[in-house]
This record gives C-alpha cells, structure tokens and sequence, in this order.
C-alpha cells in the first residue's frame, strides 16, 4: 500500500508535507482552501497529479465554507476560489485540468447550493479515485518495458508523493518490482530542492527498493559505466507534438540518455497532455526564488546578491524521447496523431 | 591583483580556508606539514594547480623541522614526508608531478641538509612563480577565443583560488576582460560542494565579472536559449590521448555541448598532462563521502542509511573536447602527438 499524500477526512484534506521529509512526517489537517493554495505554491504538495487532486479539493473546502442568499452569487463565489487556485503554479498542466473539471461540474444545472456542493465533492473524489486506477494502469503498461535486474535512473520525484496511488515512473518500477523483478534505481537528488534525495530516496526505502543517490551532474557518469538500462521520469506538461516539460534537468538527462543510447520514457496520465499547447516552445516555465539555490539547507552557500536563474522545469524536445507510457497505452514516435487520438477518447 | 590562495610567509604557508568561503574569508597560517596535507585532504586548498603548490610547500616545512645528524637519514625522513603528501588526493597529477619535482631537488647532490633544505626551499617557489606566469600565458592564449560580450558558461572553480595566480579557465576570461571584452559568467554550482556558487560566484563578483549562479542540471536548458558561446573548464588530469579528468559534471557539460554545438575548453597548464597515462580509463577517480551528498548544508537532505555514490570527478573523451589551452599553445584534435611533443620540450 503506498503512502497516502492527499486524503478526504471528515470533511476537510490532510495531506503530508513533503517539505519537511525525509526528516520529519508531518502532516496537516485543513478545512481552508488558502491552506492547500499555499501548500501546492510552497511545495508542500507537489508533483503534477497530486497538485491536481489537492486543487480540486480545495475547491469542495472553498464551496463548503462560502455561503450566500442565491446559487448564482455562490457560483460566481466559488469561480473565483477556483481561479484563485488556478494561480499556484503555471507549469503542471493537471492544475488547469482538474480546476476545469470542477469548474464545468460547478456550472452545470444544479438546484441548490446544497447539491452543487455535493456534487462538486463528488468530482473531487472522482478525480482522486481515477488517478489511483490510472497509476496502475501506467505502471502495468511500463512494467513490460523493464526487464529483470535492471537498473533505472530516475529524476525528481514521481512516485505515489506525486499522485493519489503509486505513482508514474515510480509507479513502472513498483509494478515491475509486484511482477517479481529485481530493480535497482539510482536517482538524481534534484537540485535545488532536492526532490530525488529526500522523497525519492525515502519513498523507495519505504517500499524495499535498492536505490542509490548520485547528485545530478554524476548522472553521464555512471551511464558511461554502463550502469543504467534506462530512464523512467514523470511529466508536468505534454504538448501535442510530444515535447515534454518536466522537473530541470530532464532535458539534461535525456541529453546523455540519447548520447550513451539508453531509453528515455515519459510516464504520465492523459490529463498532463495539452491539445492546446503545439510545442514544448509554448509551455509557460515557472520561475522561482534564488533563495532556493543559495541558501536551501538552512546555510548561506552563495556570496550575498549573486544573480540566480532558477527554472523550475525545462523542455524535452520529442525527438530524445523513446516513449511516452499513459494509463491507455505506451506511445511510440511520432506522438502528434496519436496524442490527439488519446486524448479525445479518454 | 588576483586572490592570493597560497604564500609563503616568515617560513611558514598561509592558505585560504577554502571551505569558509562565501561567508567567511579565513586564512591559517601554518609550519605543519600535516596542516597542509589535511587542507589538501579536506578542500580547504583545491584545484590542481594549488594542490600542487600547496604540496610542495607541505615537503619545504617538513623540511625545515625535520633535524638528523646524516644527510642520507634526514633525507629518507624527507621522502616519508613526501610520501605522506601524495596520499592526500589521488585524481589531479599537479600534485605527483609537485612532489616528483621535489624529490628530484631532494635526491640532488648537496653539501648539507642545509643546503638541501634551502634547495627545496627554492623549488618550492619556483613551482608557484611558474605558476603566476603560466597562469597568464594560459590566459592570453584562451582570450583569443573569447568574443568581446560573449557569454562563457564554467564549472566548479578554476580561478585564482585553484592556482597561484588568476587561474585557468577562469583566468581566460581575466585576460579577456583585461583586453577590454565585456564577459558575462554562467557558473554551475558544482554540487556536491559548490565549488561554483560558493567560490566562483564569489570570485568573478570580487573581479566585478558579471555571473549567473545555476544549478548544475540547468545547463542544458541554459545552452537550449541560446545562452552560452562557449565552456571553459579547467582539468586535474589529461591522459596521453586527451582525455581529460575534471570535476564531477564536466563529462555532463561535454556531452550537452556537442549536443547544442557549442565549444567546449580545457584551459590547463602542461603539468596536468600525465604522459604514463595512456587514456581517460585509467585516471584513478577519487570517490569521496557520503555525508557530502547527504548532509552537505548544516543539515540532513536525504535518508539515513539510503546508499551514496560520490565520484569527486569525472572523464570527457577528447573528441567532446574542442580545444586545449595550454600555456604554450591552444592544442586542436588530434591531441595525441601535440601532448607528447609540447610536453618533452615544456
């Protein structure tokens, strides 16, 4: 059973916050929806999925505290909630997805605010539960793709941190590992805020999973030893032709995955591919702080006003990417057609 | 003026405690040969060519505290010592070829141990004035190669406090700035110690040479904008074949460079070329602690117990690798028979 980071608890969320592991597990318990908005811009809820599924519970927390005379006014109340959600983060397209999933149930025909609310939870609830079929259904799909005693090599953190079950890439190697495959991973610590050495690291000692952590840049050596069969990595965005917007450093990694002919594999839900994104060119990359890099472990490492340029993502080009696997199936290039194909049926 | 990282002075070694640096500008002052081989040891000095220094310097004060009655006795003391130093790092050559100087002087005809130790008092210093005008020589032969408002990207530090002077690759860009070229600095950090946030950043910004702090696993994204006109990293080892060893990440750098054909340099001087070194395979790799992955910023970033793998450097192939700049001449593929030619007449 994978560790639950976002639940519905008598009427409120409780998800863990993932900025004090691997040190501390806390978790925290809110019924205000500015508590999640604040949890999913601080990173204390993150991974593409997951920020979906804690937005559109904020939304149910929002429309259960806001109340009005008429359904009309209380709708437009709630819109407001949603949009306000809308502006944590600008890069992970499963924020926008799930905020218009709630926002179509919101202005559907209901006959009180009563049922709106209702039925709201119920989209909600909906959308976690979809994520945890979803989850094995990607890493069934990944699984055959690995092989007995490989070794993986993973980025950031995509595994049941990142979602309501087990994760996407993560997922591929659990599902490899229930088919009773040895796996080994190695995982990038992911700089700057270290989502491969804290949630990664943590997630799969948890599960029994052999893990070694290298920092990001020993990532081309240990490929030159001939130490990795493969790639596996989540996605925040997908556009139509397959570019990939993923945690930074993907593009780094696929990069030497292409130089040393190692396969690169995308592992993320259909809810992270955006029709209306053509290219990876498009997709808005979120800028943080440089607090983030100069001082991210409680110490000044940076002289005082140094400039910083701190992308939270970056862009694989499709053309580095061996395949993309989805909850329906494992794409191979060219992604164009068959993302539209996807998508529309699902 | 450059940063004087390593003198002599009123018979003793004064040193830049490297590992205080940005936040605080330490120096010990030290008549301990013992100090030095653990400054060595613990980064507190670094960078091939000022290990090398740093050594030599180490055998001069083991030198001149060591008292016997015979010549041929103080000198075996003398090569214990020597010996002794060489056991502190084993990846950049600069500091074999140091001592192997020394033991030469060390092993020469001399009246006294007096004598003996003024000799290797004087070979000491001839090591780090070689040094100052090689440092210079490297610079203008690199400089060549710069555009006036070029962007540069580096990595780790190869700057006044890896040498005697204003450095290697970071020396390069001195010299371009002193020909009156406006340069701007992208510098990766270089985890897992930062050489480049904490040393690098600090001394452009010192040198007021404008520079951008990133994450290692930014480069990519960084070279995908357009960003970078060329890399210039320094070396701790050059095989016969060019090979080059550096800092961990280089070999990553190289590999992203080619990809976005971008130049990518090595700016050393020929003391860093092992001729007994055939090719890149067989440059020992130093694997250094876990606690500096894990631990590295005052506080716990990863699991207890989760495996590490912390190579301190890596090898780019010499056909990812541009040009070698060294302080006879700038050195194009086929590298093999200019190392072994410039080397015997150096």
């Amino acid at each position: 059973m994978p560790v639950e980071t976002i639940k519905w608890e008598h009427g409120r969320v409780k998800y863990i916050d993932q900025t004090m592991l691997p040190n501390f597990f806390v978790e925290h318990l809110t019924d205000d929806y500015l508590v999640i908005a604040e949890a999913i811009r601080e990173l204390q809820v993150r991974g593409a999925p997951a920020i979906g599924i804690a937005a559109a519970f904020g939304v149910v927390l929002g429309a259960q505290k806001t109340f009005c005379k008429t359904l009309g006014e209380w709708t437009s109340l709630i819109d407001h909630i949603i949009d306000e959600l809308a502006q944590t983060r600008p890069t992970a397209v499963n924020l926008f997805w799930a905020l218009n999933r709630m926002k179509n149930v919101l202005h559907a025909d209901h006959p009180s605010i009563d049922k709106a609310q209702k039925a709201l939870f119920n989209e909600a609830m909906q959308i976690m539960n979809e994520d945890k079929r979803i989850c094995r259904e990607m890493g069934n799909n990944g699984a055959v793709l690995i092989q007995d005693g490989a070794t993986i090599l993973t980025h950031c953190n995509a595994g049941a941190l990142a979602t309501a079950d087990y994760g996407t890439a993560l997922g591929v190697i659990y599902a490899a590992k229930e088919q009773g495959k040895t796996i080994h991973v190695y995982a990038d610590e992911t700089r700057p805020l270290l989502q491969g050495a804290r949630l990664t690291a943590w997630e799969l000692m948890q599960n029994e999973i052999d893990v070694t952590l290298i920092c990001d840049n020993m990532a081309a050596s240990v490929m030159r030893q001939g130490k990795i069969d493969a790639i596996f990595v989540g996605a925040d965005r997908i556009a139509r032709n397959g570019d990939t917007a993923n945690k930074i450093g993907t593009y780094n990694l696929a990069i030497l995955a292409k130089y040393h002919s190692i396969p690169m594999y995308i592992v993320a839900p259909l809810s992270t591919v955006d029709l209306e994104i053509m290219s990876g060119k498009d997709i808005p990359i979120e800028e943080r702080a440089a607090i983030e890099v100069i001082a991210g472990f409680g110490k000044r490492t940076a002289p005082e006003n140094v400039h910083v340029y701190n992308p939270a993502f970056d862009v694989t080009p499709h053309d580095l990417i061996t395949a993309i696997i989805t909850e329906r199936e494992v794409i191979y290039p060219p992604y164009d057609g068959k993302l539209i194909k996807l998508k529309k049926i699902s």
